[in-house]
């Protein structure tokens, strides 16, 4: 099934459009599993950061569509880090989740194929649903990612109005009257259109940050075919309201990101009650109030029903 | 030693700028190397690409300032990729070689500085000197980049106009009368003057393609701070003429990077007399010509006798 299909009955089949981000950082996992690593002993520290997305996926599998681990988090760790991350996404994939790597990755050519050959699908070193993109090398650095997406039923999410607050120097400057980050939408929206399936959606989405509601709402509009995986949600603050308008009228077209809200639940005073061995059922708690949240908030809450 | 001045010495001590970019593919391989390795022994392959590497590192380290690893190829491999890429990049820092490594990372905020912290200096997990960035973001995700790299005595180079054909799509675009990678390039420069070391160039550089030689001009008058990082030299069809414009009066301020042309120069007919076993002699033979070409019509003529 294609990536776009697959992703639209995941977020169905599990009622919610909520995406896990996997962005282990030492100092914020919980102490039962960090106790005794240091930093400097960087396969101690792999091993746990692999142990502790391992739990985050126990405890969210049954909830949420789709887990996006952070590459920069395990590259941080070297080779190890690296095995790592590998081995997270094997255990995401084994648990029935949708697995987008955010990596960000770009070049020209052949050597974007290679990027894309390295994380795209099951024949994929990495075997990743998906991978996050930057635009800045322009269409033709994103054609071999799409290519291969197309061929392996797998995704490609390209950064178009990022979360930041520093994200509009280069994206909200006006070319033609217009703003830059429109100019890379109309591109990514004519590469989500040629790859449409069934569920309406192509293998091309955006990232679009929930820090920016009008912009989100300008966007799902130009941009009918593209689903949107919105990062900013929680610790950034952008709240439910904020990511309304990034959902179609059948709640499908958005995933939403949260990492440190989710993963880091036993940090939230609201979770304080499960001490630091239950950070699990914090983790589940602090998912369950998400998904509740964006059903109340967002079209999201007619999936449930459907 | 800063970076820049690092980088400096560098290419003085060796008398030429020429950068050597390791970017492995199974299939170009000489064939004593990849005999019996097949693409699908990720592991095999693998260890096939750290010995190509070290192969051409010994043949040009004592010719070049620096190589830049291309992680695209190593990832494709996955964790077996990533722990050869981290062998190729030990190896050539202890061959005297000032290594970049070519990631075009970017994120916001805490990832960011994290990906800087994974890249960056001896006291990262990778331990290179430098590390290409994308700008898309904006200055706030190049900004933790720039903190690390200058701490660390390392550096940044950061995507502003680049090789390929299609790279001027978002780049060229104009914004008030200026293309959009001259704003962009007026961000590097800022950050370029505010590390500047002695040597008159900062810890941030710029990847400014050999394709474009008027841009290379207009940018190097531009960015009198901003060492050029420039792709594009052979395959891609630039040449020693069209790199001149890159160069300050010393002939410092640019390294020109080649790829295929070098290290798979046993695949070029004029050095077709190596045979395949003498692939490393045709890797050297090609540096040389490289050298001779750009001492020949650029400002790096002046460097030998410095």
């Amino acid at each position: 099934m294609p990536f776009c299909d697959r992703l639209a009955a995941a977020v169905q089949q599990r009622g919610n459009p909520v995406l896990v981000g996997l962005d282990p950082r030492l100092e914020n996992i919980p102490e039962p599993l960090r106790r005794g690593v240091e930093r400097k002993d960087r396969a101690a520290a792999a091993r746990c950061y692999a142990e502790f997305c391992r739990g985050v996926i126990d405890a969210v599998a049954p909830l949420v569509p789709a887990v996006k681990p952070q590459a920069a988090f395990f590259e941080q760790l070297g080779p190890a880090g690296m095995a790592a991350l590998y081995e997270v996404i094997q255990f995401a994939r084994e648990a029935g989740l949708v697995v987008i790597l955010d990596g960000k990755r770009n070049d020209i050519g052949s050597t974007a194929e290679a990027y894309a050959d390295a994380y795209l699908g099951e024949a994929s070193a990495w075997q990743a649903d998906a991978v996050t993109v930057s635009p800045y090398l322009g269409q033709d650095s994103l054609l071999p990612f799409v290519n291969v997406a197309q061929a392996r039923h797998s995704g490609v999410f390209v950064l178009v109005k990022t979360s930041n607050p520093g994200g509009g120097m280069f994206q909200d400057v006006l070319v033609e009257g217009r703003p830059m980050y429109a100019r890379v939408a109309d591109v990514v929206e004519s590469l989500a259109a040629k790859t449409a399936g069934p569920c309406g959606y192509g293998c091309v989405g955006a990232v679009v940050g929930a820090t920016w509601p009008a912009q989100l709402a300008e966007l799902r509009s130009a941009m009918p075919h593209t689903w949107f995986l919105v990062p900013g949600y929680g610790s950034q603050g952008g709240k439910a309201a904020d990511v309304a308008p990034a959902f179609d009228e059948s709640g499908l077209g958005a995933i939403v990101n949260n990492s440190r809200g989710l993963i880091f639940a036993h940090e939230r005073k609201e979770f304080a009650q499960f001490g630091a061995a239950g950070w699990q059922r914090a983790v589940e708690a602090a998912a369950r109030e998400m998904i509740a949240e964006l059903r109340a908030h967002t079209a999201a809450g007619k999936l449930a029903t459907s």
